[in-house]
């Protein structure tokens, strides 16, 4: 039996497990509860979506995870010398869905979409004048698979693009910058900000006080990757000098945003409840089948986290 | 002297006669108010924008007009039987606006962006199931040059797309509907309806109670046309049955909108102040020029609108 270890609710674990079961019939999976302690030493695999670290601790044969999500940094963190492999999810639609997010926030902050919602509040008629575009300078942190996706997306519909990575890559019609130099050339040139990059050691706090300084006046930042890439007090500050003028925040630190935080009530930010490219269930397990038979038919391990790197 | 004939404000009209000039230096414009009694005898060609009846009804000689905008429902309805003809703005840059204003808003409806800003309202963390944009239907009423443009941008953006137009047309990736049993079947297959239509006898309160009921149960609708192409009446009522979950209005039957307009306040209307395709100065000027130097060459008026149809 395949176990499913995951602090997923009980109708959500349920969900999975008949979707998986539909996807690879030939196969067995249950909950890690479930398990006898036999058929705990003898499992070599596991799907995991947030797993329980003890209950990962107590498969002690384990060689490697299969998770339902891209981010794995707590996984990471709680394993960092894990003698089992993490693989991430990788799926296209993930990437499709997360790009048409990148593109629908982007729009609702180059249509000046927050602006108009205040005049309304306030039964204002007052149009603003419009920037095209190819005007608008659109800077993408993070050019893996859902960074390059959304920055040819971008692409497609007009707006002037840059990306930055680690090390150097090439999309076609995208300013592609990468190291040190290269970042603080993409924060100085973004009129709109996207994050995606993948949480790390290096990249945790990332976007502070002196990062955020760099972004031109009036900027605007979107944050579809991890919380704490972002120092929320910094954030903060520079939303209230008004150096940033909007935020769109899909996750935080902690998740469900606490009631008292006060970034919901801030006109200059946008919550969303972690939305921006939901894990769409059918797809996803298409994708862990193929893992799976990867896997059954050649012995290796599907492409895995690096644990240096952390992604 | 070429006169511009508008309502415009007195800074407007210079920038547009500064642009006029710049894009076509060899040519000498001026204001209505700047014509002799001569002038405007021999005056066979003017430039308009909301032009006042009155001062056009004042050359007798008139030929031809050029509008510095795509709708010009005001000027057939004061010149039913005019002698001059009426040049339409046809700006491929404005197609380009307007389809992007489509695909903005469209995707503020499609990604729950109402609901969310609600939600935030709350301090709620509420994630809502995502549809992917191949099941979400969207109609375009009007597949003119804005419309077409808008419709591929739909496409290409994954959306399922239908348009209707009065004529039968073509346009690729998009089922194309017409008449009167077309309009039905694309009203009752329209989880997003965008009104794109010219504002003539045939379409004015098209959109009533009747047509509204056709649509889905919790459909929205976007007009980006004219405010009288829908029945204010039949869309709020339609919005408090709850038929309709979204209205995204940017046209309305009297601009500004009135301060005490129930729509101001409406969490499930979206009023905008006429801002989804405003016209650009530059690429407006460039088929203006166009247009008068292909009148200068061959003596022929450039497609002008049919006074029957009324665009």
């Amino acid at each position: 039996m395949i176990p499913l270890v995951s602090t997923l609710t009980e109708a959500e674990q349920k969900a999975w497990l008949a979707s998986l079961s539909k996807h690879m019939p030939e196969l067995s999976f249950g909950l890690f509860s479930e398990l006898s302690q036999a058929q705990k030493s003898a499992c070599e695999f596991a799907i995991v979506a947030n797993p329980d670290p003890n209950e990962l601790a107590d498969l002690p044969n384990l060689k490697w995870v299969q998770s339902l999500w891209a981010g794995v940094e707590r996984m990471v963190a709680a394993f960092p010398e894990a003698g089992f492999k993490i693989v991430r999810l990788v799926d296209p639609h993930l990437a499709e869905t997360m790009s048409e997010a990148v593109l629908a926030w982007t729009l609702f902050l180059h249509r000046d979409m927050p602006y108009y919602a205040r005049q309304q509040a306030q039964a204002t008629w007052q149009p603003r004048s419009m920037v095209r575009a190819v005007e608008r300078r659109v800077g993408i942190l993070g050019l893996g698979e859902l960074g390059k996706v959304s920055a040819l997306r971008l692409v497609e519909n007009g707006f002037n693009v840059s990306g930055w990575s680690r090390q150097a890559k090439q999309i076609s019609g995208v300013t592609c910058l990468h190291g040190e130099q290269g970042m603080q050339q993409l924060l100085e040139s973004s009129d709109i900000l996207i994050c995606l990059l993948p949480l790390t050691a290096a990249t945790q706090s990332l976007l502070n006080e002196q990062t955020l300084s760099l972004l031109p006046a009036g900027a605007c930042l979107i944050n579809f990757a991890r919380g704490a890439i972002i120092d929320d007090s910094a954030l903060k500050l520079k939303l209230d000098q008004g150096h940033l003028a909007h935020a769109v925040l899909d996750v935080f630190q902690q998740e469900p945003l606490a009631s008292d935080n006060d970034y919901w009530g801030r006109h200059n930010v946008t919550v969303l409840p972690h939305i921006s490219a939901p894990t769409h269930m059918t797809s996803a397990c298409q994708v862990v089948a193929k893992n799976i038979n990867y896997y059954h038919e050649t012995g290796q391990i599907p492409t895995a986290v690096d644990m240096t790197r952390g992604y």
